[in-house]
């Protein structure tokens, strides 16, 4: 079962030859989730071999041009390839009006879009069978949205060989997975960690940009696998960050820190950096676990058992 | 002095992992002049190491997204990078409502767009020192047109050697330019033709696409150096192509031959052909000098004298 981000776009307001503007590609079973969609968007997939045909689910997490500017020609491709079932939006309201616009002059599209807003929703923004997705405010100019997929908990393994040793029934068996212990007909008690491993960790994965340092977001991620953390700027230029609603790499890793991820991922570099290395510098003297991004890199996480408890 | 076109993106609708959507760049004189800016335009600029701050004329043929939807990121990122000078853009009159309402979203910018439609024009809808741009109406689906871009004829040049020895003041070189012969003191002529070498040939490019098979344009494109001429479609999808308002490959090459033009480019190629070679034998079979084209190449016209008269 897979759980892999490929970052498709990792520049930020400007593009370069090398950086598109934002955009990343979540893909949990088999699912696709398209999370911001800078201009070229459809160009990267196809560069980096997604059909673009398979994404249902966007997720948009503000309308500045450089996170939406390639949802107009994404949307119209997928109309121009024959595309009828619907596509799901996600992200901030602004956004049917916007794209209602926009499609008095380039539509109609030959399938619907399904327009979804944070605030309509409770706790999860979005849910399936496999995943959840939190949208948690951020402090940058316009109404933005910072985006937590996590994996639901998964049930107990049986382990196989204890399924004839001791004959369980399927009634049997969803209490077990559920944590029960198993009574043989003697009475006598067999404790649930005798017969189960312990279940597939959850993984989870947060997209936070953009941003200014927003210690307040620490608690949604905590301890997410990995984070995904804006880092327009440097130590140096704080000043302009925080007057630009942006973070510095440093900003991103003290918040990968404070939640305690696993993986920082940092990116959305401003221009004025011909090298992102002092970037990363700066981020792994606070958080030593960071990556700094760039187009078509993949970050897959591994399906790994919980560890034991220890008793 | 630099005559020369850049094909920034060559695909049709749907852009591919090598071809982005529409785009040329024409440099005359230094003077940038962008035709079309389908999605990625601005990405493609930098890519061929053209910097978008020198663009101030922009032509859009028609308000398709794969001619257009990369002018909101280009515009911006114009913004973005301090312009405060006029961005003057020439095309259907659409435009001005469509980026209006796009502004209202994504604006303002910090500098001003002055809009040109061509029905506002006589003879010529641009003209500088240097060169005219013709707007001419072609068969698409929506309001499309063609431009074609013409160096201004120059004057005679006269032979360095004979200013001393004819002893030519300024009044006397300005009517030789123009064509004049020249009158000695003793009133024996000394015919143009003695004194001048031929005037450097009057540079040309026509851009045309989107559009059907479309005769009527033979006359405004004829002898141009160099026709850029949709190509959508093969001979066998002849019927396809007419449907939608496209071209072949062949028609491509039956108007450069009746044009009498000396090179013809190819490209807008549908994505439904994995190799353009068969759209490529179909115009030679009736245009040999045709070439298709691919992102980033770059078609240089030399500065050369026109041929001598014959007497």
């Amino acid at each position: 079962v897979s759980f892999e981000v490929t970052i498709l776009g990792s520049s930020s307001a400007l593009p370069t030859s090398e950086r598109f503007p934002t955009a990343h590609l979540l893909i949990v079973n088999e699912r696709f989730f398209l999370i911001d969609c800078g201009e070229g968007t459809q160009i990267q997939l196809r560069r980096f071999r997604f059909n673009p045909a398979r994404i249902s689910h966007i997720f948009i997490s503000h309308l500045h041009g450089d996170h939406v500017f390639g949802l107009f020609g994404l949307l119209s491709s997928l109309g121009l390839m024959g595309r009828q079932s619907e596509i799901h939006l996600y992200g901030p309201e602004g956004l049917q009006v916007l794209l209602q616009d926009h499609l008095k002059y380039f539509g109609p599209l030959p399938y619907e879009i399904i327009y979804h807003f944070p605030d309509d929703y409770g706790e999860f923004f979005y849910e399936d069978d496999h995943i959840t997705v939190k949208a948690i405010p951020l402090a940058h100019r316009t109404t933005t949205y910072g985006f937590i997929f996590r994996e639901k908990p998964r049930m107990l393994n049986i382990k196989k060989e204890k399924i004839g040793e001791l004959g369980l029934g399927i009634a049997d068996m969803v209490k077990i997975k559920r944590g029960e212990d198993f009574v043989l007909p003697d009475g006598k008690v067999v404790p649930n960690r005798a017969i189960t491993l312990p279940p597939y960790h959850p993984r989870s994965y947060a997209y936070i940009s953009d941003t200014r340092f927003a210690p307040s977001i620490v608690e949604d991620i905590k301890e997410v696998d990995l984070l995904f953390h804006e880092a327009t700027f440097a130590e140096e230029d704080s000043r302009l960050a925080a007057g630009n609603w942006h973070s510095t790499a440093r900003q991103a890793a003290e918040i990968a820190s404070r939640a305690n991820v696993r993986q920082l991922l940092i990116g959305h570099f401003s221009t004025r950096y011909k090298h992102v290395d002092m970037l990363l510098k700066e981020a792994v003297e606070v958080f030593p676990d960071t990556i700094a991004v760039k187009d078509g890199d993949r970050f897959s996480l591994p399906l790994e058992r919980e560890e034991e408890e220890k008793v």
